[in-house]
């Protein structure tokens, strides 16, 4: 089954839906009632509220509806007589008034049965292109309408459905996953990081081993950087409005960039890293010997998010970026280009993400050349130099018409998380356009002056979003680097053992490991299920034997069997797999 | 001689300074005359502009007022009768008026050869007491009548006054010395930091060198702390008002908390970090097994400074702090103030400025009770506690009254410099208010809720600041392991051995030396000239016999002498130099 047949069931779903909803409901309004990823949904101006109890019995008449096998005719009425005909009609009327202000003299209906509405189409011929047992109503939720909070609020009812059985399981089995996995409850339950109603929404904190993994990504990414001459530099969250004039950003961003009220000045809270880093350019005379500049920061830049848009880590206010700013001459893009990709490499092997990706080589709308920053013979070299970078290092990459950057066309990197959804991460962007905003010159082998070459790019965007993205992606069990405690040692009785496992801790500590030992006077077993769901890579349980000196024995988280090592080996075992960043 | 003499020389030389300046401006307007710290200063109202030309001419028509034995006599006068004797004097009027309003009904005059001058005194009994030698004038300034911009500019010349010849020869050095090391200068010479006009004053950028000394200071506090388990955090850097409202903050810091302006929410600028520190401890129930927590964090804090305060590194807006929050029971404090004196020593020994320090017991002002928060018992008991830390740890601490932070008393650290200028660094403060303030709790071993202490600390106070002090206390020649470039490799010839130099260079940034190769066509004493004003502590010049297998040449910086060691000899040597930081 193609796209197409799919969207035309999920679209006649949404009008057997609501043939169902009108048995209980009949003079239900009708607001708008799109496919959407996955299934569909319509808005209901309903005489009560309801509950998700009624859910399945909406399904269930749906089923017999879609058995009947009813048939989808379109028919055509002029527009004013529509407007005549659904004058009491206050949803549909407006929705008319739409297409007649978009100069369209003609409105399509659909009828289903005795239900006609105001549709566009296409549908299913009949219900028969249906399988009754390939969808589901999923939930309730308001929505205002026209997405107006100053309107009426509707009832919302959304629906999935599939081309078959099988593919409707597959999917609420990965939303039940992806629930038990949400970074919200394992950051939570693993005490990663936290919400304060007194700091505010939007505003993470990053408890202690939250932080471990922040920093490991952080020293991952610097480590991985250091070869190809990345430089880390610092700079403060706010800067003067008039940096983002000069860079354009004041004008991107308008009333979203974030005032700072200073006696003084006239500050504003940085919504992105760039024009920082062009006055640590700026700030001495460069000649052709110095460049390449990289220039690499992991800082948090501010957004003004609208309250109900803020979730989890996935959307925040304070955005830590792991922002880099590249400084070249136009030969050396290729180089350096190429470098970044080498960098992207190493650092998700070194998650297990590399591989399970594709790359995007965005490039302009060619239907709207006008709608970016520079000149066009720019461009034309920067994406002809991108595409043919992409084939010597064999990315494989697929053009995307209309992803460039405003300013320059760009190479971006989605990865497959383990529930099969993507993600864009990595980006390498050329920019021609900043540094000449900005005047940034340096003097050529020729003894004049050349406008330099700016590269930004991101290896893991925001690690608020990316530590979002790990955690569901690991659900919580993360490669032994990234894991906050590495090994969790539990003595076997409290009394008796507590002390040589504070020891064997220690000594592990010292041979830079991550180490917690539990204290709780606990059996064996409680201690060891509570272990298990904090997700530590390996257990030591340590009673007699073990601390006089015999073998280890070793849990290997995920596994069922048990192995005996030397400590000697175990250390060494651990370490060499923590500084290879062995894949779990 | 003491303190109070020479506060009378310096005094009394402002006196004689009037009576050369009258000589010349025998309308001159006096303002106000103060000593301070070396000297002394008079402001004067002159119907022109001065420059620092007639300074000479100034202090040697003072000489010879010295010489002449002045006496200085004192008689008093009846506050009306003052008011009316100097009413065509609108500075002195102003000046009697305040003293009539604080109550006096008499006011001081002092008469030196036929000079009078309201003035409280003391002064020396004749210029016998002064030493022609020992004083010079040093600047002169406009300066507002009373520190009003909207008053009128007046003229400040500014003298030094000392005991005797050498002192003032030795103040006038250092002086000299301090102008060489001054942090702007040496900063913009050796590429540390760079302010920008577009970024706004009070804002540094911290280039990759300055960044580098950032993140190594950062590194040595994170491994001095993490025996003693200090765990990093992660906090944001703007918070909702009311989070200082409750902390107290809000309070204090009045109109100087700045508001940022976002469309949802009421958020300031952090100025401290304690409050979002105290989240993450409440993000979850805490047991007594739990404690301590010791969170650490270096992060910026941003105050609203005025732009005629903000100078280099030393006044700035945004402020990385080296902040540090544990929470414990009462019984822990001990420990863990021991802890944090240890990794004061362990920190400072690597700079070499342990030893070089007094330690500050800042208690109450026992005159004004008042003034803090918290509850007299728990006072005494914290104060009493520290002391007797103190005493045990063996800090040699001088008990200083009126110091103590407004929620407790504290332990502060005052180190000196190279040019003997002291600086108050380190500091361990009890805490046994906010923990009340957020309702912060632990179930202690009986079950029982408790409140835990706090114990703020800050192991290097500002990195701003300590930057400028390191760089003024090293005049720029850094700790080997602080260095940014810590070996310099020149090419003897350009053409021939950079390439050598460069595969040399790639052999020591692999054993983990950060080098920097010179790669100018200069002659190779230029060269070496250069590289000594960039303070790189090895210069490596390598031709052919360095490159063909021989022993490497060594330049030391500091010393003359050149050593031959073998290229693995010089790597092994320069690495344990490093991890054991060892002082230059």
């Amino acid at each position: 089954m193609n796209e197409k047949n799919i969207e035309n069931i999920r679209h006649s779903l949404s009008h057997i839906m609501t043939m169902a909803v009108l048995e209980l409901y009949p003079n239900a309004g009708l607001g708008v009632g799109p496919v959407i990823e996955n299934g569909f949904y319509q808005d209901y101006d309903l005489s009560e509220k309801i509950s998700e109890d009624i859910l399945p019995r909406l399904e269930q008449r749906m089923k017999e509806l879609v058995k009947e096998n009813i048939a989808f005719e379109q028919y055509s009425m002029d527009v004013d007589k529509a407007l005549d005909f659904y004058k009491d009609d206050e949803y549909k009327t407006a929705l008319i008034t739409d297409l007649q202000e978009a100069g369209e003299t003609e409105v399509s209906f659909y009828k289903s049965g005795n239900f006609e509405n105001l549709c566009k189409g296409p549908h299913v011929a009949t219900t028969k292109e249906i399988d009754r047992r390939a969808f589901a109503l999923t939930k309730i939720a308001g929505a205002y309408w026209r997405g107006d909070e100053k309107n009426k609020m509707l009832t919302r009812i959304y629906g999935v459905a599939f081309e078959n059985k099988e593919a409707l399981k597959n999917y609420l089995a990965m939303v039940e996953e992806a629930k038990k996995r949400d970074h919200r409850k394992l950051g939570k339950e693993l005490d990663l990081f936290a919400f304060s109603d007194l700091v505010g929404a939007g505003l993470p904190l990053f408890t202690p081993k939250g932080t471990i993994i922040r920093n490991e990504l952080q020293q991952a990414l610097l480590d991985a950087g250091k070869e190809y001459g990345m430089q880390p530099v610092t700079i403060p969250h706010i800067a003067k409005r008039k940096l983002y004039e000069t860079s354009g950003h004041a004008d991107k961003f308008g009333d979203e960039l974030i005032k700072v009220v200073s006696h003084y000045d006239e500050f504003v809270m940085k919504p992105v890293n760039c024009p920082h880093h062009t006055q640590i350019y700026a700030s001495r005379p460069r000649s052709y010997r110095d460049l390449p500049l990289r220039y690499i920061e992991s800082t948090m830049q501010y957004r003004d998010e609208k309250p109900g848009e803020i979730a989890g880590l996935t959307r925040v206010r304070a955005i830590t970026c792991d922002d880099g700013h590249t400084f070249c001459t136009g030969e050396q893009i290729k180089t350096e280009v190429a470098n970044l990709c080498k960098i992207i490499e190493t650092f998700y092997t070194g998650l297990g993400l590399y591989g399970k990706h594709w790359v995007s080589l965005s490039v302009r709308d060619s239907k709207n050349p006008d709608g970016y920053i520079g000149k066009t013979e720019d461009w034309d070299m920067a994406e002809s130099m991108l595409e043919e970078m992409a084939k010597e290092l064999k990315l494989d990459a697929k053009r995307v018409e209309g992803e460039a950057a405003i300013y320059g066309p760009k190479i971006d990197f989605m990865f497959e998380d383990s529930l099969g959804r993507e993600w864009q991460l990595a980006t390498v962007q050329l920019d021609f356009n900043m540094p000449k905003r900005f005047g940034l010159v340096y003097t050529d082998n020729e003894g004049k002056e050349s406008t330099p070459v700016m590269i930004h790019r991101a290896i893991l965007g925001s690690y608020e979003r990316f530590m979002a993205v790990l955690i569901e992606h690991f659900a919580g069990a993360f490669p032994l680097w990234l894991s906050p405690v590495q090994v969790h040692v539990i003595p076997v009785s409290t009394e008796k053992h507590l002390a040589g496992a504070k020891d064997l801790a220690k000594e592990l500590q010292n041979a830079g490991v991550r180490v917690e030992v539990d204290e709780a006077d606990e059996t064996v077993g409680k201690k060891i299920r509570k272990a298990a769901t904090q997700k530590a890579p390996y257990i030591l349980v340590v009673g007699e034997k073990e601390l006089s000196g015999e073998d280890l024995c070793i849990r290997k988280r995920g596994t069922e069997e048990q192995e005996n090592v030397s400590k000697k080996e175990f250390i060494e075992k651990v370490q060499k797999e923590i500084s290879e960043k062995v894949a779990w």
